[in-house]
């Protein structure tokens, strides 16, 4: 229990106004946008307006051995803000600068709660681009992006978050303020603490400030589409075209579940009777997407594709992504509970796990539905239930262990970017055996000893 | 000192056929290729030609808290791999296998006895590049390039080490082998401990094989020198070709001392004259190279310079990069000792630290050769002097020390490409403060709570 004292010098330091304790108020906070996962209440939410007050509230936290979750907009998908043993939600959003854009270093610096399309609207106007594209580009904060290390639409050519991430201010848990990194291309100056707290999930600390790297925006982008009346060939078509020497900006599936329920959602004239199709997009200069996308075309058609359409304009193109970014709100609709997993295999194994999927799908008697980032391994199999189904919920979870022992079976991880959070802690010495968890903790420990910074992700208290 | 009965458990590990025991083979493990370091002789050699050797080698070594220090070629330049406490040098150069190259996933996985440049010889086969390029490419081994996480000359468009490490296999301190990441482009399972163990100079573990990304080799290639007449000219046309959007794949510098010298060492008909050349090269599709080699050229004779010549064809190209490559031999001529520093700055600050460095060569009178990745910030102010002359020395280090106090300064880092090692301990909290010097003691402490592995190096004890 959050004592008295506790919240008196919580107000003394950030004001009354900042600090919220009605049960109403601390509702929304009590859960994120991971299906399936019981909701646990804060005793309190802080607002801090600066790095100096993150620090105080955290040495608070310090001293009595409180814990402390930083959030964004709690949209990650896999439990990791929330606040599972009680104690401090630090709501981020109010530290939304975009500090500055730096044309000549190609860099930007902005505090933790910048959402990441507003950072982009931002550095476009300078013709740049800050490439990591997760699914909630539109809502989720730069901070929570950088701790969960956001992957998205355009890993295969961009790499994620962590290839983006430069420089950090972090509030260790002790509540000193140390800055790793910076604007350099080249650092090696100690360990790697930027590469360490990016991803981290926010139990080494508490990231207040982000160089990020950016990139002159392509000046030209082209999409495609493939229709394959077999998910197989739609499998192996993915590692031919890299085979070619293409590297697509976005490489994307969707199975025949997810094309029917996507094309009732948005009437994007997406093939109905399709079992898989490929969406494409090339991009850079202009002579090389021409280029591209022919080869792109050619490789296609070669892999079996009953139908390669290239978009003719913006509004076909915007029309074919629209519709592969409405895959998961489209789904959601169907069932009560959408249960959107993320499962992660070298390329060359996508065929095996669409495969695999499938018969988990049978053998428990689930309609999943697959769609996802084919190009760089990363699939999102989401299945469709119902939570209050106590039944099918335990077919659920068996499906969901056997979908993550397929992907490390087939040289695949555990999570490819929506992070470990709550709901794959179990599974971690699957990936890295006890002796690997050991290292893991062994780190937690050296940096939050007291386990009070996010605690109960990625690894707990042996 | 090492007992007896140490040295018996390593011949029964690995045969007495690999350990070497006797002082005048020993004699060459005692340093590496940083100048003005104290040589310091290991106890016993031994070459290890599996992981399991690994593994049992340094389960001897935790259990006797023996010192161990892998070796891979001894190119590094802060003194990271001496033997600073005595103990087990592991040499790694019998580890020396490339086991895959996996064209589907664009990876390939080495042993890290393998030198850099045979990995290159093997993926050019597949039309695939390894881009990290340090220096020492031709000698350097892939383990000590990732314990280093070097740099070299393509870090502008193609980043260093780091970005194309993907997976690594690690003997802990403890003898524990795990291994982190894969062949995944995504992948946030856990803290990103390729990361940590990238550029963590063997002081957490031993690398016993890597799992690198490849990317498609480019089509082609154009390599520019641009002449300048003023050395301040030739630092603003960097950060000018980086605002036209332009990233070339290399972007070097070298001033007027570097020029003369190199010139009289292999005739490459550099201007001998000039106070600064940049060397530019971009690549990719032959179309964007002809684009860009245009635009680079208005963009160097906009900023003044007072000739721009395109090579014209592969031996002129060659014959460049052939100068450019010969500034550290050449340099090394020229007096007994050479002092080649890393002074790493945002890549706007060139100009400002170049001043620097010739304000501080006239400070201390010393003749400072200036060259370097001038394109990613991070410059190679190189100090032509004698080891034997003490007052000199003094000198000398006065300016190395006003070297970094400027780059930090500058907003750059103590160390871009060549690490901290031994060399630059002592200054690593003007960079990170007393509490970030802690925290990277911490993860030192954690990972090799007795300080065994390759101790001496980055932090000590407190």
């Amino acid at each position: 229990m959050l004592t008295r004292e506790v919240l008196q010098e919580l107000i003394q330091v950030i004001g009354i106004e900042n600090v919220l304790t009605e049960k109403e108020d601390l509702l929304t906070y009590a859960y994120d946008a991971t299906a399936a996962m019981k909701h646990c209440m804060p005793e309190v939410v802080v607002t801090p307006l600066s790095t100096e007050h993150v620090a105080e509230i955290v040495k608070i936290a310090a001293r009595h051995k409180v814990p402390i979750y930083p959030r964004g907009a709690g949209t990650n998908l896999s439990g990791g803000t929330i606040p599972i043993e009680g104690g401090i939600v630090l709501s981020m959003l109010n530290l939304n600068k975009i500090l500055e854009v730096d044309q000549d270093n190609l860099t930007a610096t902005v505090q933790p709660g910048v959402i990441i399309q507003a950072l982009n609207d931002e550095v476009v106007k300078h013709g740049l681009l800050y490439p990591p594209d997760p699914g909630t580009i539109t809502t989720a904060t730069m901070g929570g992006s950088v701790s969960e290390c956001s992957g998205g639409l355009r890993g295969l050519k961009y790499g994620v978050t962590k290839h983006y991430i430069m420089g950090l201010q972090i509030v260790l848990a002790n509540g000193e303020v140390i800055r790793w990194g910076g604007k350099t291309v080249k650092n090696v100056t100690g360990y790697d603490l930027v590469a360490l707290y990016t991803g981290a999930e926010g139990t080494l600390g508490i990231i207040t400030e982000i160089i990020v790297k950016l990139i002159p925006a392509p000046e030209a982008r082209k999409s495609i589409m493939a229709v394959f009346d077999d998910v197989d060939k739609a499998g192996n078509a993915i590692a031919a075209i890299i085979r070619n020497k293409i590297i697509p900006a976005t490489l994307e599936i969707m199975d025949n579940v997810t094309i029917q329920t996507v094309e009732n959602f948005v009437h994007a004239g997406l093939p109905m009777n399709a079992e898989a199709i490929l969406l494409c997009e090339v991009d850079g200069y202009k002579e090389v997407v021409e280029r591209e996308a022919v080869l792109v075309e050619r490789v296609l058609k070669e892999e079996g594709a009953v139908e390669v359409k290239i978009a003719k304009n913006d509004q076909e193109r915007d029309l074919l992504w629209l519709a592969r970014r409405s895959a998961l709100p489209a789904l959601a609709q169907k069932r009560p509970t959408t249960v959107l997993e993320d499962a992660t295999v070298p390329r060359s194994k996508i065929p095996d796990m669409l495969k695999a999927i499938r018969r988990i799908a049978t053998k428990h008697n689930l309609q999943i539905a697959t769609f996802g980032h084919a190009g760089d391994g990363n699939l999102h199999p989401t299945i469709l239930t119902d939570v209050r189904d106590e039944e099918e919920m335990k077919r659920v979870h068996l499906a969901v262990e056997e979908i993550f022992e397929t992907a490390i079976a087939l040289g695949g991880t555990l999570s490819g970017e929506h992070g470990i959070g709550i709901a794959k802690m179990k599974f971690l010495d699957w990936e890295f055996g006890e002796a690997g968890v050991a290292a893991l903790r062994s780190i937690k420990e050296a940096l939050d000893p007291n386990y009070i910074m996010n605690p109960g992700k990625i690894v707990r208290r042996d």
